[in-house]
């Protein structure tokens, strides 16, 4: 059956639209916030994904015959609504922060303003795509950044939660910074460099290991990376791998690339692996290790291990975000138009964090001099900034905490992608919102990206927003 | 872009299957398992899923122009091979288990059977489809067990690891026994009956809480359930649900469905929302939650707290699967044919548990004479059992330990799916797969099912496969 996004929706987005629609209060021109409240894993940085996606499926959205016939069976709409629906055109204006650039907790990270109702029917998506790209993403980055510059493969697809979470999870990855994909589809899609060898059936398919890396070399001399753990990886795996290389790779003037480890001890048999293939002379022949590897146990092998590995493979625990599979990013209302007034609207909560910041909205981040990040801060829409002028930061929960700061210089984050429903943003490629990722993670402190008690980053109002805030929360007290 | 599920796997599966292509091998017909090794959370069961996604896949396998010309400009493969893959027919024997079975680690949920290159391109597929599916529909039937009997609601679109994840995971959780999603495209597309009724930003968009209620109620009289803490549950919500009862509801003939918290202390407010619904006459409006809800919490909330809740909205841990997002089903070649004969092959290992079991295989599950499911026996595909004898069960690992049953009933698992590549399976409608699900479970042994150091239910190996797997040990290991 063929997929029908425009109905990848929860079905409360339609029982309010209807409801809206009924009510004639469906073009109530409204904004909403896409934020999140908390990084996986306790980092201090996720990396911001999906946007792509939710443009192509912005720009589709169409709620076709079948869609429209199986809602109006549900017996719970108006017609005037299907109609509605039958005639969908996407009018609203969305702002987003650019793909691959560190986000941070509460700060808007896409905002939609337009019609309630059309706010309303692409809630759904735009939450789950940006929520499982940014997690991956983030996931990404945060392996990436263990291996210390040696390269990541993304291994995961066979663990992946079904097929869109395998090609979207491997782009996300590559944003964060792997380097190649195990998934051809990614490839064929995305343009993702695929890559990849043999399985341990390839090696069982034959009577002997020698003659399965024998017949292997023999088909692939110029790439020939061979796995070496089918039986046993020192006395069995790299003294066949080793002959293959004397014997075949080498008359015809080639060598082995590579060989692969994919379980036991991975510190203790790569450094073993490596001792035997220097006295081999096969300086060159490159270690690639997998196995349920993650950030945690890569700084293991590489920091406190030493491991003789040259590149990583990582599948389940990269494609999955196993150690954190939620990334909670959530769509709030923050104003609605009433007559010609914007009116900005807050959620109050008991918890003081979980209180919304109310109206129209932009993100500035602030550079040091040396184009380190030292804030973000969240103004309202139209707010403006003069670099050549101090400026106070201060924390918004403790605002007596504050510091000026002066030479520095602004970004906003947060861009046109539709104006008025039309499409006004031109999208980077892959390549380049990988380098954008890359570029913008240089900017962050040390103390940010590190894996244990990061340094939280500061996310701050400007005192116009800060005193809207402020305001709300008394009224809403009276 | 369209989606190409041909490219949908592992680039290996590609150079693997190009090398037998290239080696003549690729016909060799061989014999590969689908099993997993530990199950999810420590649990006592997993509820198989995914089987229908493989059985589609399958029947649409083609590998078109652009994907052949995508191949060939990698240049890594043959020009006879990409000839193959464009006229690919799939030709295999496939054995499955029926979804919504229980399963358990080590025996073979399912077998492929046929040329070798058909089985490595498949892989992929194959283990992504049942490794998701699985892990959704084991989450949500431990989910729904520790309910109780309460209804539980599948809320997690908008945190799912994108659309497929979304829909396919809404399918696995109904078999595993949610009764409602939130996804409308998974009652489009499965079935499944979808529900909803408001967001906070719903009762944002009105002046008043009061004023959201009661044009909901109008608008959908007789299925109105409100969402009560967008501002403060006790203090507001539910007196403006009761008032809205009263002016607007009663009036009509109607009556307050219900109510949904969906923050806060969930023990706390619950109770106390029951005893004002009940002191304002509204004792059959019923209470919902949800927010961050897993099958720990649930216990917690019922068993513990004696909460006053009659249903669940689950979320993000249950489309996730957070509490462990990997399901970890491998897929490996259990056999090859030399000549006439099908040779076992056994992968070693140090670790005795990860020491794969040769041959080609079948499943049966032994019942004793109330119908509860003593163990399951792997054994030769063609092996026979006889009820109406005595049959000796033992532990694989420790085989002193044994015991005889008599009196009991046997059911064969692995049954023909494909036969020389073509369906044969008759597939079931999801609610009967949900209803075999239920009547599966209903075999399960307490023990078996508990949340907490469940029994280990018993796989053991026939005495002729025991005995198989001795011979190719010690034939390896000389």
């Amino acid at each position: 059956m063929k997929r029908n996004l425009a109905l990848l929706t929860d079905f409360y987005e339609l029982t309010m639209s209807n409801a809206y629609f009924k009510d004639n209060k469906h073009l109530d021109i409204a904004v909403f916030d896409v934020f999140f409240r908390s990084i996986p894993d306790d980092g201090g940085y996720a990396i911001f994904a999906g946007l792509e996606s939710v443009i192509e499926y912005i720009k589709n959205l169409k709620f076709d015959e079948d869609a429209i016939n199986f809602l109006r069976n549900k017996k719970d709409f108006d017609e005037g609504f299907l109609n509605y629906l039958a005639n969908f055109e996407f009018s609203s204006d969305v702002y987003a922060i650019k793909e691959g650039t560190p986000i941070f907790p509460n700060e808007p990270i896409m905002v939609v303003k337009g019609p309630l109702i059309e706010c309303q029917l692409i809630e759904t998506f735009v939450l789950l795509s940006i929520n499982h790209q940014s997690l991956i993403a983030t996931k990404a980055s945060r392996i990436v950044r263990e291996a210390k510059g040696r390269p990541v493969f993304e291994f995961g697809a066979r663990r992946a939660h079904s097929y869109d979470a395998a090609n979207l999870g491997a782009r996300s990855a590559y944003i964060g910074g792997v380097s190649d994909t195990s998934n051809t589809l990614a490839e064929y899609m995305f343009g993702i460099p695929s890559s990849g060898t043999m399985a341990h059936s390839y090696v069982q398919s034959f009577d002997t290991e020698y003659e399965a890396f024998k017949q292997y070399a023999l088909n692939y001399p110029d790439q020939c990376l061979l796995l070496v753990d089918t039986y046993d990886t020192l006395n069995e795996g790299i003294p066949n791998a080793i002959k293959v290389h004397h014997e075949v790779l080498k008359p015809m003037g080639k060598s082995l690339k590579g060989v692969r480890i994919d379980s036991g001890d991975l510190a203790y048999l790569s450094k073993k692996v490596r001792q035997m293939l220097d006295d081999s002379g096969l300086t060159e022949t490159k270690i690639t290790v997998s196995n349920s590897l993650d950030e945690f146990l890569i700084r293991d092998l590489i920091v406190h291990q030493e491991a003789a590995i040259d590149s990583f493979g990582v599948g389940e625990r990269l494609i999955t975000a196993r150690s954190e599979a939620v990334f909670g990013g959530v769509f709030k209302l923050s104003a609605i138009k009433s007559g010609d007034k914007l009116v900005p609207k807050i959620k109050i909560s008991d918890n003081v964090a979980k209180t919304t910041i109310p109206g129209f909205k932009q993100v500035y981040r602030f550079f040091d001099e040396n184009k380190k990040a030292i804030a973000d801060v969240i103004t309202l829409h139209d707010e403006v900034i003069d670099p050549s002028k101090p400026y106070k930061l201060f924390d918004p929960l403790h605002p007596w905490k504050y510091k000026i700061v002066e030479n520095y210089s602004i970004e906003k984050l947060l861009i046109p992608i539709f104006e008025k429903g039309k499409l006004v943003y031109e999208l980077p490629t892959l390549d380049e919102i990988r380098k954008h990722k890359e570029d913008s993670f240089e900017t962050l402190w040390k103390e940010v990206i590190r894996l244990k008690n990061p340094h939280k980053y500061y996310v701050d109002l400007s005192q116009d927003l800060w005193d809207l805030r402020q305001k709300l929360v008394t009224e809403h007290k009276k």
